[in-house]
């Protein structure tokens, strides 16, 4: 099943017979409080800054969120968006839990893009996927019910299950949902990732769609989770996961390394285009900090 | 399945019930010219502290290996053997595509150690096995046949088969055999990696025998050999490897990482302790280059 994202010129396709797509998160001030004041300062070079580094370094989508205490989103959104777009041409991914602030970003945004998020609550299904569907974009899908994230990757699908077919009574094509499995921390508990890629499994095999990963909770907690990380979205691109919204400077390399084992980089032209190009921004990056 | 390595008072379990068993690949003179010249100069200090070295990283088991052309290696196989006792307390797993040397090798060797290796071709098998037999060893067996490495899953299936029904024949049992699938690089063929992981899913299902990986060919001649052979030891571990010849200070890691990911280090103990373990280590190397 082809998702397909766009921009006016580009368009980006989602597949399991296609490379792993990065969707940067850095765009995202929740911990990042450099982010956060540029933004309660309208410091919209910074915002461009962060766009085409993550672009440079190999996203193909970026997430843009704008949550903070000081920022009038609804304003804010839209001004994120055009600053995006004024550097870099590529699909954006609208974050927020507010429908109100997805509907102005999806405003700015051009193309088809992507909504981040909705989950299988009826009150989020009745408020965002009319947006999704009036719009024409993409959404993703947490595997979140009633009564919060299931424990199990049965009630996982059967979450994802509502959610599919829930839009799908609204005239919304399954090739327009991501399902996003979720994922505890393993430093809680041991079976946490193995529900994840259980899940991940089920859904392919049930639905056939696209399936994203927020691959850094996995690790939280715990030391060395770079190491924790890496293993984890190499673990899900084999069971079927086909993007993640994650740091293309940390990831984008053992991406692009699964997707050449994997089968998906034929005469490694990906990979070693990735290696040379990265290799530039690292000593230009460098001399910049200098 | 479970495979029982020994010294005389320790014994390591492989199992895919088990953490992932790191051997460590270091003690090989091929492609390392200073453990070549130690051994020529028959420095045991470089030997020992070679050997101290990996168990320290999380190598469970050690790889000996003598072959150089300046050395006599029948002769230097039991010094190695003995030196790398007198300071460690682990199996031990003796390289070699010589029987003489092998035997040798395996006389000094406590308990029940590793023969590394046998392959399908009946020249090997006759010569290897009887060897493995009488000394109550446990064998990697290659898959590889009479024409050289088979190109698909299933004729290295065939090939694993012939080792493992020819040793049960001379009273081996199927517990006494690692198989090792073998990679051949994805730099020049995309589809390499596929073949192998298919391969080790292919023995687990039929034979239920352990797995062992030689993971750093399949990045050879490529750039960032470390992200490669760290994403391809993750997706082996996941397709049912349970053991690998490696570096542990490079990859121990990774497989500390995808063992937790894997539901197999409850509570995060062994994950934890690594990098303690290790974070000490660096810090103590980093001062003694000083």
């Amino acid at each position: 099943m082809n998702t397909i994202l766009k921009t006016d010129k580009k368009e980006v396709v989602i597949s399991i017979d296609k490379p792993f797509v990065i969707i940067g998160e850095k765009l995202n001030p929740t911990g990042f409080k450099k982010l956060g004041q540029a933004l309660v300062d309208q410091d919209m070079e910074f915002v461009k800054k962060l766009a085409r580094r993550q672009v440079d370094w190999g996203a193909e989508v970026l997430d843009i969120n704008v949550g903070h205490p000081q920022v009038e989103e609804i304003r804010m959104m839209p001004r994120v968006v055009e600053a995006v777009r004024s550097v870099v041409d590529v699909p954006l991914c609208i974050d927020s839990n507010d429908p109100g602030i997805l509907e102005a970003g999806l405003k700015a945004a051009p193309g088809k893009p992507l909504v981040n998020s909705v989950n299988g609550e009826e009150k989020q299904l009745a408020s965002v996927l009319p947006i999704v569907k009036d719009r024409g974009a993409v959404v993703i899908g947490l595997t979140i019910g009633e009564e919060g994230i299931p424990k199990t990757a049965e009630e996982r699908l059967k979450a994802a299950g509502a959610i599919i077919e829930r839009a799908a009574k609204m005239g919304i094509p399954a090739e327009d949902i991501i399902i996003d499995p979720l994922v505890m921390t393993v430093g809680h508990d041991s079976g946490a990732a193995l529900v994840t890629l259980k899940t991940i499994e089920l859904v392919r095999r049930e639905y056939g769609v696209n399936i994203n990963l927020g691959a850094s909770n996995v690790s939280f907690g715990l030391p060395d989770r770079h190491s924790v990380n890496s293993a984890f979205l190499t673990l899900a691109m084999q069971m079927g996961a086909t993007c993640s919204i994650t740091d293309p400077v940390k990831l984008g390399s053992v991406v692009r390394s699964t997707d050449l084992l994997l089968g998906k980089d034929i005469n490694s032209m990906r990979f070693l285009k990735y290696f040379r190009t990265t290799e530039k921004l690292r000593e230009l990056e460098a001399a910049e900090a200098k």
